[in-house]
């Protein structure tokens, strides 16, 4: 199996950079600085045409969607254990979650980044306004599952679906709201996930020193 | 294995209805009718507190996201070859697919039908306009897959992707530019499916006649 994977720091691609690490699988990292527009080259656009982070080319064929790359290469190692096993009873929420953080965090992440670029300028304080309202709802929904007893998100242990939702909450940073202000569930787990060796690891190849324990 | 599916006409339950009809599993299906507000019932609201439908209670336990459980039924019946099968070629497009519709059209859809009443009212048209021009641009990049040659979405067969776009693509039908509507790879796509004869049993069950190829 062979994997390189083109990223950007602290982009869409760090939870498909943190899996790979955590997996411990040989992979090469090409860095596509989306900051200096490299999304954009010819050459990129060749391995994908929506001039986004991640690509990951698996056998080298390019695939795309960091939610897709997690569960594909939870699958491809099962011996990583980042997905419960198909067949368990904690398959259905592992999907469940996979899908909620991917069609409901998700885009209403790219709302607040990328309303006026996406859109119409003119319509893009009511686009953010309803991300934001979206994005806290969702918080508070994590906040209440840890609230619940439950260290993470599936089956009491590590999985894709925590990889996935830390990027996502590392993007709360410097909203209005950022995920470790006053829900005390969720800004422990974060706490817990970021104390990941991993997760320290991707963060140094990446060069971010932004939201970690220790920052 | 035992399901109960809880739907209503036409919604995003839609799908996983339809898969079970093309599956051959035995299914209680129990109508929800969100139109008449059934979804905030105390007793559903037990099951998917978020009040949405679908939910599949799947051997006692409910679950939800029709993507979510398009995939986890695809796993649970293999012979149904709904989905490519793991460690092929094409299971990395599939994940990709399924993503892309759960993480793309289907919000810019939910904003479409729901900026209203998800957000503030004042700021309804601007998440409207940027949701149309989503969706547009989802169908021209549909049509361009079709007009590449392809007959299905992934790996020239009929896949759980193929089920999710229909149901998204329906719900066009009366947007300013319907999916129907000068696409013409992506029209022939929509009629050869909606031919299927689980596509017209589905519609039967949930008394649909709108958007059928004798309509």
């Amino acid at each position: 199996m062979s994997y390189v994977l083109y990223y950007s720091p602290g982009a869409a691609s760090m939870p498909v950079h943190w899996m790979l690490i955590e997996l411990g699988v040989p992979f090469e990292a090409r860095l596509t600085d989306i900051d200096a527009g490299r999304q954009r080259d010819p050459e990129y656009l060749r391995l994908n045409p929506s001039g986004r982070v991640p690509t990951l080319v698996v056998d080298g064929m390019p695939r795309h969607e960091s939610a897709a790359l997690l569960m594909l290469l939870a699958e491809r190692h099962p011996d990583g254990a980042l997905a419960p096993a198909p067949g368990t009873p904690e398959r259905g929420a592992w999907f469940e979650w996979m899908v909620f953080l991917a069609n409901t965090m998700l885009p209403a992440m790219r709302d607040w980044f990328y309303a006026a670029s996406d859109g119409d300028p003119a319509g893009a304080a009511g686009v953010r306004a309803l991300a934001v309202r979206r994005i806290e709802a969702a918080c508070a929904r994590l906040d209440a599952h840890f609230a619940a007893g439950h260290d993470y998100l599936v089956g009491g242990r590590l999985s894709t679906a925590d990889l996935l939702a830390l990027v996502l909450l590392r993007w709360t940073r410097n909203m209005p709201r950022p995920a470790t202000s006053g829900w005390p569930h969720l800004t422990a787990y974060i706490r817990r996930l970021r104390a990941l060796p991993s997760f320290i690891e991707v963060n140094e190849r990446e060069g971010l020193t932004e939201w970690r324990n220790d920052g």
